[in-house]
C-alpha cells in the first residue's frame, strides 16, 4: 500500500536492513523505482547503516525502513530525518515497546501481531498531506479500493467489516499500557531491562553468540547461537521441554531467537538465562 | 482481487443484483470492461433477472455475481452457467447455509463474519486452471503481492501472518456444522424452516410488507416494512428495548431486515414473530 499511496515521484529510497525491508522494497518495486539507498547485507544484516551518512535521493518520494528486524535481532536508533522527504516505518515488531515521536514519521505501519492484539489486523498513522495521492503514472482512483489509504479513512476505517474481535483487544491493550503499565516511558523501562538481563548474560560467557553490533541490539527480539548447529537443535529441543517455547530462530538465520516482546515479563527472561546456563554448563 | 486474478480478455460480466455486485462491477472496472450483463435496478433490486435469459458476452473473462444480497433480501436461485466462461460468486452472506456444488463455479469467495467465523477473514476457492493469470494488459508480478492468490496459494495462506483467531474459529464451526449439525443437507433444512415462519407470517397479514419476488427470498435476510416509516423506527426501537437487536435495515433501503444466519435458531425467529404480531395489534 505504500507505494501505490505515497511513490509520487516514481521512486522512493529503502533501507534494507533485513527480511521484511527488502520484501518491502520487491513490492515497492512494482510500481516504481525502489532505491536500495543502503544496506547491511554486507555483514548480514548485524548492523543498522548510519542514517546521517546515506546519500538519500532528493527525489524520492520517501524513506522507507524496517524499525526493528525480527529475523536479525536489530534495531534502529536514528532514524533517517531527510527536509522534505517523509519517513515511512515499519514498526510493527516494536511498536508501543517505548514511546515514538510521531512528528519524524509521515507514515508508520504495523501489524497488531506483535505488541498489540491478535494476529489479523494492521494500523497505519498517516501525516495528512500525505493522503490523496498514488503512484506516479497511476490516478488516486486506479488504486485497487482497499488498498487506497483515503477510501479507510473516509470510511471511518469501516469500508469493510472490520475485524472486530482484534480492534476489540487492541482497546484493552492500549488501556493495560496506560492504567496498568503507566505509559510507554515504563514499557521502555521495562523492556530495556528484560533486555539487558539477556544481553549482559551472552555477554558475560564464550559459550553463546550473538552477532549484532551492540549499538543495534533489538530489546524485541535477542538472536544467539550456540558453538554448533547440533547443539542449537538439542537446545531448542530442551527449551521447548522445559516450557521454554519458539526459540528457534528464523529458518533464514538459524539459531535461537528470543522473542520478549511486552507480554513477556521479566521472569520469562530469567528461566530462559537460567536454562542457557545450565545447558552451557552441561555442553560446554 | 478478482479482476485483477481473472480479468485476462480485459472484458467481464456483471450482474447487479444490489450493493455488493454493484461495488464489484465499479471496481473491476479500474482493471477492465466490467460489463452489466444484468441488473435488477429496475424494480429496486427486488428480484433475481432470469440467469437463462441473460445474453452473455462471449468474450467475458468470467461472469460474477453475489449470489445471497444482504441489503435487499434477495437470492439467485439458478446460477449463470456458460459454457467457457466461468462464475466467479460472492457467497459471503450464504455460505454454508446449504450445499453448494462447487462444479458450478470458477471461483467462490466470502468473508466470514456472516456464517463461519468473527469477521476479518475471506475464504477463496478457485479452479486450478484459473490461477496464475492476470488482467489483461499488466503480468502477473505486477499485481500487489498480497493480492494475488498465487502468493497466497503458494504459501498456504501463510504469506503474512494469518489471522489465527478466525481461522481457529473457523475450525469449530465446520466440526459443529459436520457433527452437531449433521451437514449442509440438514442446515439447509433448518433454514428453510427458519425463513418460511417468517415469511409466512408476512404472506398472512397486510400490515408488513416484503417487497421481493417470492422466487427469489433470501432465506439469510427477510426484510419488510410497516406502513410508515414512523413506525418503522418505533418498531426497531420497542424490539431493541426486547432483545431483538440489529434488526433495523440497511440506510439504503430503510425499513427492517431480520438476519437469519445459521447462528440464529429457530426460537429467536418464533420470539421475532410473536413481537411482530403484537406491535401489529397495538399499531394496525
Amino acid at each position: 500500500m505504500v507505494p501505490l499511496n505515497f511513490m509520487t515521484t516514481g521512486t522512493a529510497d529503502y533501507l534494507v536492513t533485513g527480511n521484511f525491508s527488502k520484501k518491502a522494497a520487491e513490492e515497492a518495486a512494482k510500481f516504481g523505482t525502489a532505491r536500495i539507498a543502503a544496506s547491511s547485507k554486507d555483514k548480514n544484516f548485524t548492523y543498522i547503516p548510519d542514517v546521517k551518512a546515506i546519500e538519500y535521493d532528493p527525489n524520492a518520494s520517501y524513506i522507507h525502513i524496517c524499525q526493528n528486524n525480527t529475523i536479525f535481532g536489530t534495531t534502529f536508533v536514528d532514524v533517517p530525518q531527510v527536509e522534505g522527504i517523509p519517513l515511512v516505518a515499519d514498526m510493527s515488531s516494536m511498536i508501543f515497546s517505548e514511546p515514538t515521536d510521531v512528528s519524524k514519521y509521515g507514515c508508520i505501519y504495523f501489524g497488531v501481531q506483535k505488541n498489540v492484539a491478535p494476529a489479523g489486523m494492521a494500523v497505519a498513522i498517516i501525516r495528512e498531506d500525505l493522503l490523496g495521492k498514488c503512484a506516479k503514472g497511476m490516478t488516486p482512483d486506479k488504486i485497487p479500493t482497499m488498498m487506497n489509504y483515503t477510501t479507510l479513512l473516509n470510511a471511518d476505517s469501516m469500508y469493510n467489516t472490520p475485524p472486530c474481535w482484534c480492534i476489540y483487544m487492541t482497546g484493552l491493550v492500549m488501556d493495560y499500557l496506560e492504567q496498568e503499565v503507566g505509559g510507554l516511558e515504563e514499557m521502555k523501562k521495562r523492556n530495556e531491562a528484560k533486555a539487558k538481563i539477556l544481553y549482559d548474560y551472552l555477554d558475560g560467557q564464550d559459550f553463546y553468540t550473538n552477532p549484532v553490533e551492540k549499538p543495534y541490539r533489538s530489546r524485541m527480539n535477542v538472536t544467539f547461537t550456540s558453538p554448533t548447529q547440533e547443539l542449537d537443535k538439542a537446545f531448542c529441543a530442551k527449551a521447548t521441554a522445559e516450557g521454554l517455547l519458539n526459540l528457534k530462530g528464523h529458518r533464514l538465520v538459524g539459531g535461537m531467537r528470543a522473542s520478549i516482546y511486552n507480554a513477556m515479563p521479566e521472569a520469562g527472561v530469567r528461566k530462559l538465562v537460567d536454562f542457557m546456563e545450565a545447558f552451557r554448563k552441561e555442553n560446554a
